[in-house]
């Protein structure tokens, strides 16, 4: 039926581009927008334009920042500009700045080495990095996820870095509230072979 | 962080109205957009522009139709004009129109009576399908959700017009494919009172 209703038909195409929005939900979301007022259509399609238009990729750590404006991280005279934490992406890094316990700056590789979906290290950030280590950088905190992928990416870094600068990772071990019951072997393992001082 | 790139934040107050996005994909998303480029995302736009534009609801049935152009249903000569399907919305045509063994016409409510959420009978189409009625309609299937409010409105309906058509409603029983063992109590019952000639 409904390709007898072309505009319908291209709006749930363009929808289904859209991540996260499982299929069963897009008509319910196709009479969302239907359903909406001129104006408040216009201004949903207003503001994914504008942001569109004033953000841009920071040429230093590839975090989002706006255009015209300095970096929020790069040039913060309150952050340590000599500890860089790697992500995968920019949602890693809000997770980090959610914590409020960095104070350092970061450095935003878009996605981690896959070779299956054709991700290799020029298609990230790495040569970027690899430049800005040989400025005033004295550490490298790899925060990739615990991923095959991320694994991977880290350790190619690791390599592409090695004495040149600090490199640490993140602490693997149990995380906060968890059971020993319920945790996997794996998680169970690191915490007992890394174990630290009480 | 974010209250720091207004177009983010804007942006971000946008999709959060999106329904079926879960918040926790919400960045994601943003980041889908941000990383489109001019031309997907001005596409994107127009296709939503447009279907608002070029879609409107039927004025005898509800349903979505193109303006300008008569409903794919109320002007069909092959199909019987004398029986109605009334529906809570519009997906639930699509479902019903995908079994492809339904041949009369719809009528969509716009929801079910919900007081709680101050729904009435005045806020969905219950006065006209009243009044469409009085032509020339033989049957009328109650073809709402199986939840309370679906059956509020179902027995509200039916009051309404007992005695001046014939009132159906859709068949309740086991659906394809079930065992009888992990069907809950009440739908085994129904099948069983209502059990049928073999």
């Amino acid at each position: 039926m409904i390709h007898k209703l072309p505009p319908l038909k291209q709006m749930l195409k363009q929808l289904q581009q859209v991540p996260y929005l499982a299929s069963k939900n897009l008509y319910r979301v196709a009479v969302h927008f239907l359903d909406m007022d001129d104006q408040a259509l216009e201004q949903f399609c207003k503001s994914l334009a504008d942001a569109k238009k004033n953000l841009e990729k920071c040429s230093i750590c590839c975090a989002w920042k706006e255009r015209q404006r300095v970096c929020l991280f790069c040039f913060d005279t309150k952050r340590d500009q000599s500890v860089v934490c790697v992500v995968e992406a920019w949602q890693d890094l809000l997770a980090i700045e959610k914590t409020g316990g960095y104070k350092g700056v970061y450095h935003v590789l878009g996605g981690s080495i896959c070779p299956l979906d054709g991700i290799g290290p020029e298609q990230l950030s790495i040569e970027l990095l690899v430049q800005r280590t040989k400025t005033d950088i004295k550490e490298i905190i790899l925060a990739l996820n615990q991923t095959p992928e991320g694994e991977a990416t880290s350790a190619y870094i690791a390599q592409k870095l090695i004495g040149t600068v600090i490199i640490s990772c993140l602490a693997q071990g149990l995380p906060v509230g968890a059971s020993l019951e319920y945790m996997d072997r794996l998680t169970v393992y690191k915490a007992i072979s890394e174990r630290r001082p009480f």
